[in-house]
Parts: structure tokens; sequence; C-alpha cells
């Protein structure tokens, strides 16, 4: 087999659809008007913006009036859990959520910890990264005012019982926010149906455009704004709208919705080919994440006596892209907060691949990662003291 | 004179170089890669992203270090603001700002008050949009922790004695923000030279993309992150970045740097011809900002007699497109709040016009908004019954 390029790193980013650009392209050229201008160059802006809108409504069945569309999918976690807690400060300083949440929503839970005199408990999750629904309930006070469970893990791919969440949330009038980031456009996700209150979206994870994403804001929710200024999406988040992003990201849901049933099945057929050949191929191998409750793209493993970082750059060397842990913390030497919450130790989490699979794979790109990956972890083992008494002494 | 279409609303928003596209588009395509992937697909996009934050730093005198790219103007204003006022509580709840802030800075200051125990001062301007130093100087008290003073003024253009400010901020150990949407890429701003801390910027007011823009934060200066989450930006600002809309508004930067003599002067004298073939033309009109301290692209002017949004529509039918009061505030009937802070009464501030002008303008264009212009103003004024009495007796 020759060298190939293949991208399995859809988890980190994705492409943009060629659809998606054209789509963005006339409102970078004459149709660059203020929304907010009263003059013919800023006319057809306005409906451009609804339209966009509606298509993130329609992928997520909310209404349009209750998505608000922001600078991406952290900012939207951000205004989500600080606007539900300034605004809620009366009513109590608890908030709960889960040690596996990105950081978009950890970091923001311990700086309101630690600089605005707010509580947060973290669930623990078992050995899939799923949450007790015990657990939950038990960690309610009369304090609680949030609970800020993620959708579906960017790293072991585990999804929540969020129904569940949402009804015992609701059960104690407490306002429940998901971070759906890798949610949608992967599952499906109907707000309505599920008893989300807040949901946070990012584009570039559905082939549109970074730097753009939307919070979704059930009726009625009190939260206070995050970003002040003009009046923009109805005086809730301030700053002149990115016209060009936030039609890519419209452009985005809507074949995102079109095409999710299709999308899914494939990915699923396609992920488990990758992970019963890996775990036949591959000894001491463990795959992280609940094995049935999981995005359809995600195949994450810990390798023994192996070093992540080096595993990357080898695959990379024959031309394929994972991640080592979420894109955010890659970089980093700490091991995955999430792979350390479902139990690894250190030096397993270290031998962790991440392979999130999207548009563009095959059967073939499958069939490259099977024959090539084996090879590379046993070179590397083999350069491991830890595993060379493995392979003498047996295990 | 046959029908054109005029855009002299630049304040309000600027269309994009076409040099500025063609730099995002591979970002769109083929390098769509995350930033922090370590993989081939993600390799080449750091090296863009330094790349435009040297061309922001160089527009300003800054060291590429201080330059940290947010989603726009409004996010940059609120995250100086509310990063200082919260990292700085134990010194001091007192900010200072004005009267004729964009409402960026404005609401964010009303919110701090509002909900965290802050004290703003907001000070007073005279008939030309200028604060007084000696104003400033009196209302710092030993809990004041910032000054927010904005460089220019979006709608009347008036420049503030910057370097001034900064001195006596520094004086006193404050640190002085200013919110430099407006001024940067059309007069020169040298933060080193002017002894500014922080400094608020927007791509898209310079011909770059929408939905980004950077926060200036001088070495050694002291504020919370506003967006929590991922390592980005250092670790200050997290959020997957819009790599693309970085790139363009790098390219905006360094365009607007070459450009800037030649811009300026051209905007003036182009300026000067307008305001100075309205005031000949028409009677009862007076006109707005500082006459020499002011916005080179900047006009506007005060019709009496006259209702703003009557006068945009009809000056649309004639294809010029200008505004009536900063463009977040259009389609709201309150008047202009800068307009009533250099003292215009409420009849007045709503008989106002904006032109604000930039790259495409001639003095074609002017000639042609001098030939229509007054005949508009003049069948208006017809139409108002408070002016047949002028018409008639005289003033
Ligand atoms: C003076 C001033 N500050 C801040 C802003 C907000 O910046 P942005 O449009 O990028 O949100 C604007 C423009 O709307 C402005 O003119
Ligand atoms: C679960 C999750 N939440 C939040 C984010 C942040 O969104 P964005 O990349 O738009 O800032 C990401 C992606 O990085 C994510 O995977």
């Amino acid at each position: 087999m020759e060298k190939r390029r293949i991208y399995m790193d859809y988890a980190a980013t994705t492409p943009m659809k060629k659809e998606v650009l054209d789509a963005m392209l006339p409102y970078y050229n004459d149709l660059f008007g203020n929304a907010s201008s009263v003059h013919s160059f800023g006319r057809g802006v306005k409906g451009a913006l609804d339209t966009a809108r509606t298509e993130v409504a329609k992928l997520i069945n909310a209404h349009p009036s209750e998505i608000y569309f922001t600078g991406g999918g952290t900012e939207a976690d951000n205004w989500a859990i600080k606007g539900v807690a300034f605004a809620s400060k009366d009513k109590g300083n608890h908030i709960i959520t889960t040690k596996i949440e990105h950081h978009a929503v950890l970091h923001t839970c311990e700086y309101l910890e630690k600089y605005h005199g707010f509580e947060v408990t973290y669930l623990n999750v078992d050995e899939d990264g799923m949450i007790s629904l015990e657990d939950l309930k038990n960690s309610i006070t009369d304090k609680t005012i949030l609970i800020s469970i993620m959708f579906a893990n960017n790293e072991i791919g585990t999804i929540q019982p969020i129904k569940e969440i949402g009804k015992i949330a609701h059960e104690k009038g407490i306002v429940f926010h998901t971070d759906g980031v890798q949610a949608i456009g992967n599952v499906e996700v109907d707000v309505k149906e599920l008893g989300i209150d807040l949901m946070a979206m990012s584009s570039h994870k559905i082939y549109g455009p970074k730097g753009v994403g939307a919070l979704y804001i059930r009726k009625g929710v009190k939260l206070h704004p995050f970003v002040h200024g003009g009046a923009q999406e109805k005086k809730r988040r301030a700053g002149t709208e990115n016209v060009a992003g936030i039609v890519g990201f419209g452009k985005a849901a809507e074949l995102a919705r079109v095409n999710l049933d299709n999308y899914k099945n494939k990915l699923i057929s396609l992920r488990e080919k990758l992970i019963n050949g890996i775990m036949e191929r591959i000894p001491y191998t463990r795959i992280n994440g609940h094995r049935t409750e999981r995005l359809p793209g995600n195949a994450n493993f810990s390798f023994e006596f192996i070093e992540g970082e080096a595993l990357l750059l080898s695959l990379d060397m024959v031309g394929i892209a994972g991640s080592s842990g979420s894109a955010c913390t890659s970089g980093s030497l700490d091991p995955s907060h999430v792979l350390m919450a479902i139990g690894l130790s250190h030096e397993i989490a270290h031998g962790s691949l991440r392979l999130s699979l999207g548009d563009s794979n095959t059967e073939e790109d499958v069939d490259y990662v099977l024959e090539h990956l084996p090879k590379i972890v046993e070179r590397l083992r083999f350069m491991s003291p830890l595993y060379e008494k493995v392979a003498k002494g047996g295990k």
C-alpha cells in the first residue's frame, strides 16, 4: 500500500465543506454591510442571519428565537455558566458539573470558585466515562443553581444520559446546561425532547468555519449577558455580527441535518471496523469510553508501554493525523484529565491515541491504519525498557 | 449626474480588501487544521497566527507577544474592563470612563456597577466631545483601578488627548485602557509613545473580516482572562482560533500600516471638501465633533428641523449610504448618547447624519453628495411644521 494522507482528527476540527465556503463568499464581497445599518448595503444581511439562525435551530429542534450566535463553543460555555451563576447569585452559589468536561466548562467553573464565591461539585465518572444519576441527585443542595454536564465527551466519546439529567434538574427547578459541541451533527439532538435549557455549540466541528458558535437558550431561562455592548442578538450578545461566519455555520447546520443518518451510520461502521481491527491486532490495548453510548466517529485507545507523542509523530510520518488528547491540551505534558477520571494510571494515559473519523474517511483509510498502526506500536514498544520485561517474561 | 451607489458608512463597517480574502482562503481549504494539533494538518497554522500577530503589533508599535486575538472589538473592550476590574477588586472598585464611549465600554461599566459592586465615574465632554484633563485628575480616588477612555469617537470622530491621559493614569499607578477600534488604521497609534496599557481593536473597521479583533496588553499588566477554557493565546483567551479571520486581520493590519499616510491624507482632503461644501450649501446646520482633532474620514452634521431616519432613507434612494448614529444604536428611537453628551437637544440630535469616508470614495462621490444632500434636506424641511415658521419668519 502506498503512502496516503489520512485525517482522523475530526473531533479537533473539520475542513469546511465547499458549499459552506460558497455560501459565505458573497458576504465577504458585495454583501459586506453591517447588519444593523438601514441603507441598502446592510439590508440583505439581516435576512442572512435569520436564515442561519433557522438552520441551527432546526438541527436541534429549537425555535430560531432561542439561538444566539457567539464567537465559538468556548464563549457559549462561558456565557451559559457565568451568565446563570451571576444571574442567580441570590438563589444560591452551587454548581454541579463533572470531572470530564471540556476545559471551557472546567476552567470557567474553577474561575467562579476561585474569584466569585461559587462552590462547584465535580462529579466522578465510571470507567466508561459515565456519570451516576444517583450521585447527581445526591449532590444537589438547596443552593444548587446550575447543572452543567456535557452531552458527549470530546476525548473518549461517551454520551451521557441527557434526558434523565434534564428530568432530575427540572424536578428541583435547576437550570440544565449541556456542552453540545461534539454532539450536534453527529447524533440526534432534540433540545425539547431532552429537556435541555442551555446548550453550547460550535461551527468548526460540523464542517463550518472556526470562530463562530451559538448558545441555545430555552425561552424563559434567565442569565446575564456575557459580552456587553451594542444591541445585537436581541441585546443578549453584543458585537458586530460575524456575518460570513454565521452564514457558514447555518449552511453547515443544514447539511449536517440533512445528512445526519447517513453520516452517523457510515461513521459507526468505520469505527467498529477500526476498533475491532486494532483490538485484534495489538495486545495490551484498552479501548476508552463507553462501548456503545459513544460518538459515531470516536475511537480512543490506550496502548501500554508507549508514549503518545512519539506515537503521533510516527503516525504523522506515514500520513495519519490523530490526536493524543483533546487538541487544546496537546502540547502540554499533563496526562488528560478525562483519562485520569476514568481511572487510567499516568503511564497508560500517556500511551493514548484518539482517532476521530469524519467525512473523508473510507474503508481503505481504516485498512491503511490497521496495516501501519500495529507495526508502529510494536516498534515503539521494542524501544521501551518496560515492554522488554513483559515481552520476555509475560505479563 | 446619473445615479450612483456611494458607501459613506465606513465607520460602521468596511468591505474586505481583495488581498485580505486571498490571504484567508487557504485556511478555509487545505490549511484547515487546528493550530493546537501536532500533525501535518495543523502545522502550517501556528506560523500563520504568528505572522498575523506580528502585523497587528507593527501597526501599533507593540511587541507581538502583547497582542491577544479575540472575537471582535466588543469582546476586547469587555475583556479589558472586566478583566482589570475583577483582578483588582482588592485594590479598589472605582472606574473612570466618559459619557461618549461606545456601548461596548458603557454597558460593560454599567453592568459592573449594577451587579458587581463597582463604582463608575462617567466624565463629561465639552461641546466638541473633548474630556477635560482637570476633570479626569479630580475624579481619581485611591480606589480608582482603571481609566477607560476611547481613542477616537465612532460617531463624531473626536480624538482624545491620549498621551496626557496615559501620563495622568501612570502617575497614580492606574491602568489605562483605550478603545482604539476607530483609531487604528486611520491615525498613527503608537502604544509605547502614548503610554497605553490596554487597547481594544477590531478587524472589520480596517478592511478585514468581521468577528475578529484583538486586545493589546502591555507586558506586565494584570487582568483576569475573560473567556476561560483551552490554552490558546498563552492561556489568556480560550477558544479554537479563528485562523482564517486572524490571518485576514493580519493582512488588513499590514495594508493599513503601509498605506496609512496616503489613506489619511486622502480622507482628510475629501472630508474637508465635504464639510465645507455642506456648511456653505445648507443653512441651520451644525458640524459635530472637534474641528481638527478628529478622525480623517468622519463628518457628522446636525440639520435642524429634520428627522434623521427620513434623511437616511432619502439618501439611500439616491444611492448614498450613511448613518444617523452609531450602527449599533440605529433602529432604536433614543437619540444618540454621544450627541446628548455634547449638549445637543433631542430635536437637533435626531436630525443628525454621519458620513464616514473610506477607500472607495472619490471627489466625484463628494460632488454627488453635495448635489443631492442639500435638495433632500430642503425637501424634508418643507414638510416640517417647525421649519415653516422659520422659513416665513426668520429664526
Ligand atoms: C469605538 C468602537 N468600539 C467598539 C466597537 C465594537 O467592535 P466590534 O464591531 O468588533 O464588536 C465599535 C464598532 O462597532 C466601535 O466603533
Ligand atoms: C466538548 C467541547 N466543548 C467546547 C469546545 C470549544 O469550542 P470552540 O473550539 O469553538 O472554542 C470543544 C472544542 O474544542 C469541545 O470539544
